[in-house]
């Protein structure tokens, strides 16, 4: 074997990448920075197997090419062998203590055990740039994400929930994109709130590059920016894809702001779903195809039509749901028949207010007295009379 | 008694009032059209008392001082007294007569049977301008409403759906009004589509009066402009929201393309649910007062988020829903993580691309067969290359 899981500098260094007040041992640490070398995010095979044996035993199993018979594994083994090369990992770890990076694993107190939620395809470690104290800040926190190719009205509203809920205590989670997940940063860090990036690739290089200065913002607030794979790795489709996963397992509920049909972000709404946590979707003009995704999702998903702060508050059971009257539209009452039978201009009799509303003569009389009594009506010489508001 | 339901010269007046082909007899007809002036749209004492008695008898229960003892039937007397005069009475017949307009009642046969479905509250005779065959044409149909002060998305929208629907064969209803109703009567128009306005005055005027020009189009177009209330009525507050009943009552679903957070045509939609049919909401930017009611029926009233006309025919059963996708957004296979780990301009061995992408080499090599076949990768001499899209 070339490569061995004890291995003494690769011990040392995980220490190095431990966040502060952690008790988790050194060599564990190592062997989940292995495996997050190894496993494509969200592999249950992995997952599975880390649960079972620890990271450090599922590690001498994944590195042996004998003991335990099993087809999965040997299908998992045949994946990670081509990756399980000591010089690379190593190079990686590295990089990652040498920036500050630090690596978040279950047993830590920084762990956000929400993401457990998502059983074998649950995150093996997280790689964290910023303040790892973030992670175990984001509930209550909402997922605010959506297209990349977002119109001005998507990027406005994103930025009007994300302000209004760091406002109210509550952490914004998104992917770091351009488009919603930018505006959705940008707004919180405006107010000083909590958020937290998911990257797709490694969290030493930024994608897209252009939201670099957005990152390094995002670090320096006491956020953080986070990422199952290590330092160095490309953030392929595939990996958006299962970020999405865990954005929607970190937050407590996820709201998709502007979709396209096919958005990556209806993906992140899906598996909020998947999770049973509630999803919200913020509707637009339906000539906007930066809409079709949350429409779709409206239609399709059963999500929540967002159309403010309240709401997003609401679906995450912070406030009451707003009382519904007991019927929608315009209130009317029999009095708006009387009222709708007088004229400002014209005094009429008792009786012709009667003919005209269609109320017994006694009703109209007795109504009026009540009417007058609210300053809408007034007695004449010849009738009554409704007064001008 | 100043009033004789028998009263020869109303009854041969009501005969004018017949629309063609219709064997309901004189009398009963004359019975309805006097209703029509003495109870008021939607008032369900009137309407129990017809539908147990029959309209002739039931009108000399309401003209009797004596006889039945019963409170309803008191107090319904008190009411319907004051109007229960001759004179104005056989004056709006006389010009109902003489204007061309028709009085349809249950039993004819262009007696639309959806109403039925309001029971004590059905309307108890229908003054019709224009084709009285139109109020049997309405099923398959869809009311298509809204605010009066809409956008230009609203009218845009609703012209769209009227024109796409009545190309379907779809009836349009709605209220006549200036808006978002005004602009799907005008588009059902435009296409030579059937459409019908329920108004809340009488059908003698037109209300609001700058819609003069479109009454006479729907009327000219074989359509109908039709009302609860006899020529003259005035359109008073009470009178528009029991013309909303109406409007949901004809039709198979009730469609709310914009609207205010208190807008009559969310009673519609109100009315709409309590006849179990279905209602549908146009989505609009959050931004916009004009879609706040629309929003409210998608959060408070679970009215279907209505996208364009294959969402209507949707909701009308009229076409099987969209096949829904098992998971929404992009579609990503396990070939997505071994094209995403190859490259266009450099060559990459099976190894390299089995390390990159997570795959088994032997699962890579397969793979790498299959996207040859499909023209995505193509064997170099140093190993395999993407080809370009």
């Amino acid at each position: 074997m070339i490569f061995d899981a004890h291995d003494a500098a690769g011990i040392r260094l995980a220490r190095a990448l431990a966040p502060r007040e952690s008790g988790v041992p050194d060599a564990e640490r190592y062997a989940r920075a292995v495996w997050s070398h190894l496993a494509e995010p969200g592999e249950s095979t992995a997952g599975a197997l880390v649960a079972a044996l620890g990271p450090i035993a599922a590690l001498d199993a994944a590195a042996d090419t004998g003991g335990l018979v099993d087809e999965m594994l040997e299908e998992g083994r045949r994946r990670w062998r081509p990756r399980l090369v000591h010089e690379p990992i190593a190079r990686s770890l590295a990089t990652a203590a040498r920036r500050g990076i630090r690596l978040v694993v279950p047993g830590d107190p920084h762990w956000p055990s929400a993401v457990d939620d998502l059983g074998d395809h649950a995150p093996i470690a997280l790689w964290t740039r910023g303040d790892p104290t973030a992670l175990v800040e984001l509930s209550p926190g909402v997922a605010l994400v959506g297209a990349r190719a977002a119109t001005s009205y998507g990027e406005h509203t994103a930025a009007e929930l994300a302000a209004d809920l760091c406002g109210a205590g509550i952490a914004v989670v998104s992917g770091g994109a351009y488009g919603i997940d930018g505006a959705a940063h940008r707004a919180a860090l405006g107010v000083g709130g909590m958020t937290v990036a998911v990257m797709a690739g490694g969290v030493d290089r930024t994608y897209p590059s252009g939201n670099t200065d957005l990152v390094e913002r995002i670090v320096a607030s006491g956020g953080a920016v986070i990422a199952e794979v290590p330092c160095g790795a490309a953030p392929t489709k595939w990996r958006f894809l299962q970020r999405n996963r865990l954005i929607a397992a970190l937050a407590d509920a996820t709201v998709v702001v502007e979709a396209g049909w096919r958005s990556g972000s209806l993906n992140t709404a899906g598996h909020a779903a998947s999770l049973g946590r509630p999803i919200g979707a913020v509707p637009g003009p339906i000539t906007s195809a930066a809409s079709a995704g949350t429409h779709r999702l409206l239609r399709e998903y059963d999500a929540v039509c967002i159309t403010g702060t309240d709401d997003v508050l609401e679906l995450l059971g912070e406030a009451p749901r707003a009382r519904v009257d007991a019927e929608a539209g315009p209130r009317v009452s029999e009095d708006t028949r009387v009222l709708d039978a007088m004229s400002v201009r014209t005094s009429r009799t008792v009786d012709d207010i009667a003919r005209r509303s269609g109320h017994a003569p006694a009703d109209v009389e007795a109504r009026l007295g009540l009417l007058r009594l609210s300053g809408d009506v007034e007695p004449t010489e010849s009738g009554w009379r409704r007064r001008p508001r």
